[in-house]
């Protein structure tokens, strides 16, 4: 069976979530490119140190913003292993990403295909593209195993 | 005519707000308490330095977080000068914070009672009490000040 290949990004946004789960957090990860550079990568951590907003997203924002000296990332890609949360997908419009890129979806708390679908709203200012399912096995997997330990 | 006082921490939150605007920011502020107790008082902060998440909510309970070596504010809330966006409601529900308190409603980019609606999902695992309207005169007239300058 012939699949298409994972991009660079999301095998590292992968990776990322990898480590978070190594360190007890949820595993999602994500990467902010900018045409072929890799301007930052974050996995999620909301535990240690405390940060109700330090999803993967979240982080890997803040630390591209930093690091272009830019509020607005017009220029760049974000690619993440889970839908974005209401949370995120605001980030996300609020950083002015021209493309997203996600692996697996999330009903339960997605907000991109699903519930609060911030980038539908007519309000909502920057809408990236949007394109979703590279990685979705592995990314989902990932989740699964993680939970399935703790339970 | 007499009107409902407004409360303290809503007092220190459009302080912030004032400081935002004479920063060159967006002014909005937002005052985390747990009983009688400041926790965290922010302000907007997305132009210097840099970050596209840098808005008073998110600042606010990130510090909290960390002031409280918790990731959840359960017992704690949220007094905030202008209805807050997808991104904030997102990371005020991942907070668990119990009361919001909003001074002025936002429908251009609020996402509690316009748009994304995102304490009203069917998966949005914890909504706050919500509040709003104390101050709302005032934070009004900062933010209407704010952009009247910079036209």
């Amino acid at each position: 069976m012939t699949r298409w290949p994972i991009p660079q990004p999301m095998k590292q946004a992968l990776d990322a979530a990898r480590a978070a789960a190594a360190a007890g957090e949820v595993p999602v990860g994500a990467v902010v490119v900018k045409g072929d550079a890799v301007i930052a990568v974050a996995a999620n951590a909301t535990r240690t140190p405390p940060d109700p907003t330090g999803h993967a997203e979240i982080r890997a924002l803040r630390d591209a913003a930093t690091k272009l000296g830019e509020e607005r990332l017009t220029a760049c890609d974000l690619y993440v292993t889970l839908e974005p949360c209401a949370m995120c997908a605001g980030a996300i419009s609020h950083a002015r990403i021209a493309r997203l890129y996600y692996a697996a979806s999330d009903p339960k708390g997605g907000a991109v295909e699903h519930g609060a679908r911030v980038f539908e709203q007519e309000q909502c200012l920057h809408r990236p593209e949007v394109y979703s399912g590279m990685g979705e096995a592995e990314a989902a997997e990932l989740l699964r195993a993680f939970f399935r330990e703790r339970r």
